[in-house]
């Protein structure tokens, strides 16, 4: 919203400088970026997902890395990991981009006339999985709580990098329709789902989809690659002409990749002191620009930082 | 997240036929899609934007239209009003497009190099403007009310077609930061926004810039020309190659065009019975698919549908 040609005051608004607090009298220094306090965060409050749990799906444009939620949809977790060992993926498409809502990859067959024959095999994986869209509340995973309250749940914050939803009434506890994250298509049958066909949120949070869709996970890196894209024509944005698909190079584990090809990415801890820090941030961000801070926040507002770490391995 | 193969089952989860009620003995009829609503509303419900607060702004690639807000900054309102008179728009260009935030469209000569002498002058409009972030409530001003609560505000609904959050307490009300929502770009000093830079949300609601800019309309048709575009590459995503800008042909009013060529749209009242059986299918959707509903929603979750209308005038 900011114009570019006053650069000193753009970056005194989005802090992309350290600069120094404002020698105003009678307000509070300004937020930190989220910039600055990465800058601050200690080492130790990042870490390097599981390359049993980071999946490298290759475009022609880019590299799109997807965290699995494997302790909130381990069956999904599972299925995908042999799908992908099994080089599933690799030839399919992209096939689906609806504004404001999804972008949705699998088998162009499944869009082609409907012949079952037709449709890729799935080899060892599943084709039924329990639905695994909520889970029993575990006390002992992390949590971080958003204080400012959710239309939809009871308690919603952090827990293991992934927004998270929960209702102590119920004893459940389920993953978040946020942007970026990645559920896993089905038919109408619950159990119809295995994650050979996936999507990532690029809109609103469609928050009607929670306990209603496993998600699986989340996408640490690349959603612009998925994001801005051209929306498919249809109702439901299908690419109605298969010239549109954009072609999948590739889905690998990191896990099944040479060493020197692995991610080399840090996710923030989501329980760590800079990521609170962070929150705070988002919550009561006053500066020049912002004059009137929210003083609230809402989870699916609240990102979850990735960066890479230099082919030393050491952090930046 | 359907996937397509099953068309039969696909058309009664997304509800995009009319179907029976499900035989079913212990369960709702499955809850109305918003097609089947918006087939059963009444031409009383729908209204024409006035043509003077309509900005048709044409692309290469099609037409976006956007709402002027002008009971909520009409002089905002009034100087872009100006501006499209002035052809100020035609031959500039979209700018930036940031993930998850938004796609700024204005004159290109702010991001090359800061030489004021070479913007495109204003002509008789405004260079600044009071901010108009909020505004004093007006009850003659229709409300349809959420029931569900907000992180942000005390109550949220919809007035005159847009999202709007109050505070009783204040008296005051200002328009939210909803996908398709449309503000004024600014400096630092809250009275350097004049309209000439605009700019659409395009991801999850930043609702932090509530209160903080002039809201100044919505996308009403279009949007997909403005969120399926390559995000730029820099952390507020301006196009670092000005050969990736995308040009504007000409924004004009709809009543500066000749009646042939005037947009033959209808938005639907959202103090109509239409909408308010939209905001409750949406907050209880249950049917085949949708196993649980929210029971909830929050207020950027909303649509507000627009429909064409055809070229004889009449109601489809």
């Amino acid at each position: 919203m900011l114009r570019r040609h006053r650069i000193a005051t753009m970056a005194l608004a989005i802090g992309l400088s350290a600069l120094p607090a404002l020698a105003a009298t009678d307000r509070p220094a300004p937020t930190p970026s989220a910039q600055q306090l990465l800058l601050k965060s200690r080492a130790s409050e990042w870490r390097r997902p599981d390359p049993d749990n980071l999946l490298v799906m290759q475009l022609r444009t880019g590299r799109v890395l997807i965290e699995l939620a494997a302790d909130f949809a381990p069956l999904h977790a599972a299925n995908i990991r042999t799908l992908a060992r099994e080089h599933y993926f690799d030839g399919l498409a992209i096939v689906r981009v609806q504004d404001n809502f999804v972008t949705q990859w699998g088998d162009p067959a499944s869009d082609d006339g409907g012949d079952p024959g037709k449709l890729r095999p799935l080899g060892k994986a599943s084709r039924t999985l329990p639905p695994e869209y909520t889970r029993p509340f575990d006390p002992k995973l992390p949590w971080t709580a958003l204080p400012d309250g959710d239309p939809y749940a009871p308690e919603v914050g952090f827990s293991e990098g992934f927004p998270v939803a929960r209702n102590p009434a119920s004893g459940q506890e389920w993953l978040v329709h946020c942007y970026g994250m990645v559920g896993a298509g089905r038919d109408i049958a619950p159990d119809s789902g295995n994650g050979s066909e996936l999507s990532a949120v690029i809109g609103q949070a469609p928050r009607r989809l929670d306990r209603n869709l496993a998600v699986i996970g989340r996408v640490i890196e690349g959603m612009p690659l998925l994001s801005g894209l051209p929306r498919g024509p249809g109702p439901m944005g299908f690419y109605a002409d298969p010239a549109q698909r954009i072609t999948i190079e590739s889905v690998r584990l990191a896990s099944a990749l040479p060493a020197t090809r692995r991610p080399a990415v840090e996710v923030l801890r989501t329980d760590s002191a800079t990521f609170a820090a962070l929150i705070e941030a988002q919550r009561n961000r006053h500066d020049a620009f912002y004059a009137v801070p929210a003083g609230r926040t809402d989870l699916c507002s609240i990102d979850v930082p990735t960066r890479e770490v230099p082919a030393d391995g050491r952090s930046p």
